[in-house]
């Protein structure tokens, strides 16, 4: 449930593998499998979790795997706090900002998926099995919708939309002249010497071109993002676990493969390194560092929640969980260079670090298909197409789309039955353009 | 950490020799053990969860029972959500309600305790390990004060102040027609036929005056307040458990012994029996009940929370986390009989039922030393004293009480060595009335 991962087809297949066939197959053995649709794996029509108690086969489960298997992960990624132990990102105690609207029927807008299908934005939604989905254009609220367990005040988790709050921060701290991108790794976390990470820049950690043998590959039982998930407990571990039980125990494991510095490579163990950077040179916990800099001066309307290790540490690869009203909130002051209602709120330059983009050479070598020209920079994925558009992208469809050009942010939370982001990109990407074309018409 | 027992000077016996001197004899086996008072017991001056990570010698954890021990248990009782799974009682999106201020300095208040010491309220708040202290005066904020990990918006765990909100709840249902007091409770729930409660009713339930096999003797490893524990994942269970997993399969586990109606027996089942009821009379979660009808009107600062079993499900016994601010304004709304800003949230008549008391007959059978003349109604503690006060009571010293003769509400969090209110009433029952009788001048 809980594993970050990047948008590679090589994923999706494993996931695929893993996820929806392992159940499905059960079942029929003969017939390829056939995965539920969204309405068919819509929690509430399938009564999941429903009574007091809900009957045996309606319930869901982090100790015994269940909530990590989709159809499940349709309830279970929007009640996070249920089933692990999370840490508070407090809004603060100021009244929430209005979301002023000005709603569109969107739902009609026609669009051409990669793969050549010709569908509406309606039908989109249901397409990638989406859990809600909010659309700002100048800041008002044209479209907003929910399905299945989503809810406009229920937190969902952003998966590695959160490796884009920690890149934030970073690149807030060092504009603040709080922390030196270009200083090694280990002037502040020494604890790094004898790791990957040994004679590694925090600008590479930012960008992600770290040579560290850390394997996404969710097909191989051995790939070391079983063992970041099992010590950051966000898979159950069996009984018998002896290994690292927190995050910080785990990283310092990570030995060197390949250099550093020429080729991006998305792993999210980088995100993790980048966290524990961002809390030395701050000083604080990643919760308090995001309520105290970001979530308290956006006018949010929820605490957001951060997934924690046995010792409290927040995941910063991917355990934050917020509403989509204030997912919104941030995205628009992204839009509008870190500023809230005419106010700075992170400084202009964190923004532009961000947006000026990474290399494309180095995102090239990751042989990302669907993503040609892109880049990565600050833990964000820049396009690069002609709107300047920029995304934080988490797996099974978590996505913060910032458009400048059409002046629009899109968020939206979603229950793929696959985690890599290639498998709902086709139907994504199209979608997500064509919105802004028919907002700027 | 999180069983939720009675004020029994066999329970604070059992639980000192269990937590306290447990811990402490590992170091000298010889002298009898001290203590350690609150200064020294602090989790800030002992440096326990800083750093990132912290010293391995500094560490809280849930699943090694470290958060269990006192004095961890200092810094565990404020950080509830950080190690364990919980369930959200939303605030709603109104501003939160002005809480005045008046302040004066009650902290020189003297007092003198059971055993004849003559000390100040502030050497009290020591005695008592008090984390977190507010008094209002007719609803104006008067004093209030935070020691160790307490903090004004970081929620503490209630224990069984819960208990008085599932009453509460209870009491408010049967008030508006919803709940029969005087039903079986197999009414509600039928499961429970073959149970303690197949021939009790909800009164019976809500009084606690149940015939039920269930001990909360902490020194009798085979109490059933274990498998309580157990099965609603309140405490770490071993690899090889194969009991109980969710407080419903607990529940229908319980046979009776004695009679129903006789006499008060304090058993924490008995909440968790009427948690039960309320859900199915208002078909609502806990959570989703007192977020509906009580929390988001009573103008709450934050959002509350209880400790959930593996199916989510809400520990009604001893579960409940609030800010004080916050449990000071729901004991404001008690004080009003049911109003807040003179609009009334809860009827008036739910109130009444909990003030009018229950039976001092009952409650002399269950042998309370040091509370002579109480009753016990709809799970809350009635002091029948010439204030007429009324308390709210959890294990390691949570409190809300509430003196309508001197308009004064005390709500009071603390992590007092011992679990068993004895070991603190003798310091708490005397400062609280020395502070009425202060406030009265």
């Amino acid at each position: 449930m809980a594993l970050s991962i990047g948008a590679s087809i090589r994923g999706a297949i494993a996931l695929l593998a893993l996820t929806a066939i392992s159940s499905a197959i059960a079942v029929a053995q003969t017939a390829p499998p056939a995965i539920p649709d969204a309405a068919q794996s819509d929690p509430k029509t399938r009564g999941m979790m429903q009574g007091f108690p809900p009957p045996p086969d309606k319930i869901i489960r982090f100790g015994d795997g269940s909530s990590s298997r989709f159809p499940n992960t349709r309830w279970a990624f929007s009640h996070i706090r249920e089933l692990v132990p999370t840490g508070n990102v407090s809004r603060g105690d100021k009244p929430s900002s209005p979301l002023p609207r000005a709603e569109q029927d969107l739902g009609k807008v026609s669009l051409q998926t990669l793969d050549g299908k010709t569908v509406s934005f309606a039908d989109a939604l249901g397409l990638t099995y989406t859990d809600g989905i909010l659309v700002l254009h100048r800041g008002r609220v044209v479209y907003e919708k929910y399905f299945g367990e989503g809810a406009a005040d229920r937190p969902h988790i952003a998966f590695s939309v959160t490796k884009s709050f920690v890149g934030t921060l970073a690149s807030m701290l060092a504009a603040e002249g709080k922390l030196d991108p270009n200083a090694q790794v280990t002037k502040y976390v020494p604890e790094l010497k004898d790791t990957a990470y040994g004679d590694a820049t925090v600008r590479q950690v930012m960008d992600m071109t770290i040579g560290v043998k850390f394997s996404e590959n969710y097909a191989d039982p051995k790939a070391e993002v079983f063992d970041y998930a099992r010590a950051g407990g966000m898979v159950p571990a069996r009984p018998d676990y002896t290994g690292p039980k927190t995050f910080f125990e785990f990283l310092v494991t990570l030995q060197k493969e390949g250099a550093h510095g020429d080729a991006f490579a998305y792993k999210t163990a980088n995100a993790e390194v980048l966290a524990w950077i961002v809390k030395r040179a701050s000083g604080m916990s990643l919760a308090n560092l995001l309520s105290q800099s970001i979530w308290s001066k956006i006018g949010a309307e929820q605490d957001a929640y951060f997934m924690v290790d046995s010792i409290g540490t927040e995941s910063g690869g991917g355990g934050l969980n917020t509403t989509l009203h204030d997912l919104a909130r941030f995205g628009e002051m992204m839009r509008n260079q870190g500023k809230v209602d005419g106010k700075q709120v992170i400084p202009a330059a964190a923004v532009a670090d961000i947006t000026i983009g990474g290399s494309k050479a180095n995102f090239e070598k990751a042989g990302y298909t669907l993503l040609k020209g892109w880049s990565y920079r600050d833990m964000w994925w820049i396009t690069h197409n002609d709107h300047n558009a920029y995304m934080a992208r988490g797996i099974y469809g978590q996505s913060i789309y910032i458009d400048p050009k059409a002046e629009m942010v899109i968020v939206r939370y979603a229950s793929h039955p696959m985690a890599a982001n290639a498998a709902n990109d086709p139907v994504t990407l199209p979608a997500f353009m064509a919105v802004a074309k028919a907002l700027m018409k």
